[in-house]
């Protein structure tokens, strides 16, 4: 089993992964970026028995899939065995339970970008809701992160489009963060955070690329990216797992929008996008009063055109060449 | 002047650097790496008036030099100028003053990994120490990162064989969780924490890759990468600065195993390394008694093999497929 680290200097937790370990002449190997073709794909239709089984899919009315949900072949975290926390010395460890599973995008091996719809989304949103909600109920997970990788740049391993979700025994450290500040934020002014930001943002117009009736995405004040993009609910909410189904279509139509601007703007870029909402199950030290005002779910969507190098490393800073001002106005003339 | 803007949500500051404005088209341009031939390269003896009026230079009998430290042409921070603390609405900021200087590690264009040797090693360790201490007397800057991106990878964007140093007006995020850790760590045990890991380490000899008279090489226990390795003093030093000849002698030597080490097993690898020293000024919240014990300086080295994407970026957790005990042992065998 996959073991959990946490660094005593920074309190940053490392899966290490000694299921699939690699020695030094493997990295050489690596070098070559394989290509699946699609009658090779264990992510295609026709191909459901190359996978492990079924967890949920969007089914139609012919009995063919939209979206699909699977466990990761090769899963970093496995949810069979027991949650052992353990000290070594000056170390502590956990063992590596969780939940790793992918969520097929599209039955179309090759999809672009831009192919993406709406509808689609729609589909792929309500499959991260839908399996969220499943996990919560696991009373050793503390946290689930809904991403994708799109582009080999960005760590995509296969082509066929794909969001993964992988839920942790941990809460991570970047919630950690978020949840800090705006607990800070709420003893301050008993407001959220992440709403006075929008208000502020909403004021100002210098960096909002697109609103709908009840969402909107903005370049970030202090984007660590070029062309860095952070999508919200306008009326505050802690928890992506409570939207309606009206919430979810205007959310996917606004996604759709911001898609295609990048694509336009930037020919298909590399990114990754990540899904942040807040933690499975609070600790005690937060009264249930504040709870709500604590957190506001957010999906935040990084285009990989720079090489993060030692000084971001070393320091925890960014060196973003694009101003977000400059950004949401190429995104915003791109949407037009 | 470039601008520096806090995030209110994670606290990480970022540097927006109008002064190396990126527009959307820049990006698709980029993507073409340029390689620069010797006789263009600024960096190569002759072409010194080329770069900005050096800074300090290690000189050779013959008046020609080995190791020379000039500013950054494009700095990403100024040193001209006044420091500016200003709100904005919701946002702070701070204006970008700082210093960017570029270290030549070697008069040689093409050297490799495997070219660096204990004497040169010296040399540049030299120059990172004299700049620190100099650095230090603006009365502006809180803190200097010394580091290298060796190879494209890495992201270094010239060829030539070289380091920098960035002084920041703020310490860093990342080394204030280090202080942070430190500091709770003396407030139990009255000890310091990277004393008493080495300690650890020592005892269990599991993850030690190397050890000199004064300094010892380790793959961290919780390593967020594939061969990552820390270097750090055996007996307690907060400060890289204060080190004297011997010592830094017992460093370069050790440092050139260790770069000899990651070529043999890795084939010459890209990575970054990063020196970590105390801050240049330390807040008045700590009286001094407990100052020497709050920090232990140190290098990191990672090489970059494995690619961050969406889990990453999400969480800050990291996924490492090479356990730091095969990492040591594998580097071991290539030393001896």
């Amino acid at each position: 089993m996959n073991d959990l680290r946490k660094d005593p200097i920074t309190g940053r937790w490392v899966i290490i992964a000694t299921d699939r370990l690699l020695r030094p002449h493997d990295f050489q190997k690596t070098k070559i970026i394989e290509e699946t073709s699609p009658d090779r794909c264990p992510l295609c239709p026709g191909h459901e028995a190359m996978t492990p089984p079924e967890i949920w899919r969007w089914e139609n009315p012919d009995h063919s899939w939209s979206v699909r949900v699977i466990p990761n072949k090769f899963p970093v975290l496995r949810i069979e065995g027991d949650l052992l926390r353990r000290g070594e010395g000056m170390f502590d460890h956990i063992s590596g339970i969780g939940a790793h599973e992918l969520i097929v995008d599209s039955p179309v091996h090759s999809l672009t970008l831009e192919d993406y719809d709406a509808e689609q989304i729609f589909r792929i949103l309500s499959a991260y809701k839908i399996r969220l909600d499943d996990l919560k109920k696991d009373a050793r997970l503390r946290y689930g992160l809904v991403f994708k990788n799109f582009g080999m740049e960005a760590g995509a391993s296969l082509r066929h489009p794909h969001s993964q979700l992988i839920a942790l025994p941990i809460i991570p450290k970047n919630v950690k963060e978020e949840l800090s500040s705006c607990r800070d934020y709420y003893e301050l002014k008993e407001r959220c955070l992440f709403c006075d930001i929008i208000s502020d943002e909403m004021e100002h117009n210098k960096r909002i690329i697109l609103e709908s009736e009840r969402h909107i995405a903005l370049a970030p004040y202090a984007s660590r990216f070029p062309f860095e993009i952070c999508i919200l609910p306008k009326k505050h909410e802690a928890c992506f797992t409570r939207i309606g189904e009206k919430e979810l279509k205007d959310l996917a139509s606004l996604m759709d929008n911001i898609l295609e601007a990048l694509d336009r703007s930037l020919s298909s870029p590399p990114f990754n996008y990540m899904l942040h909402s807040r933690p499975f199950r609070v600790s005690e030290r937060h009264p249930e009063t504040t709870l709500d005002l604590d957190y506001h779910w957010h999906i935040e969507i990084i285009p990989r055109l720079t090489k993060i190098a030692g000084f971001e490393w070393g320091t925890g800073f960014y060196i973003n060449p694009t101003p977000p001002e400059e950004a949401a106005k190429a995104l915003r003339e791109a949407i037009d």
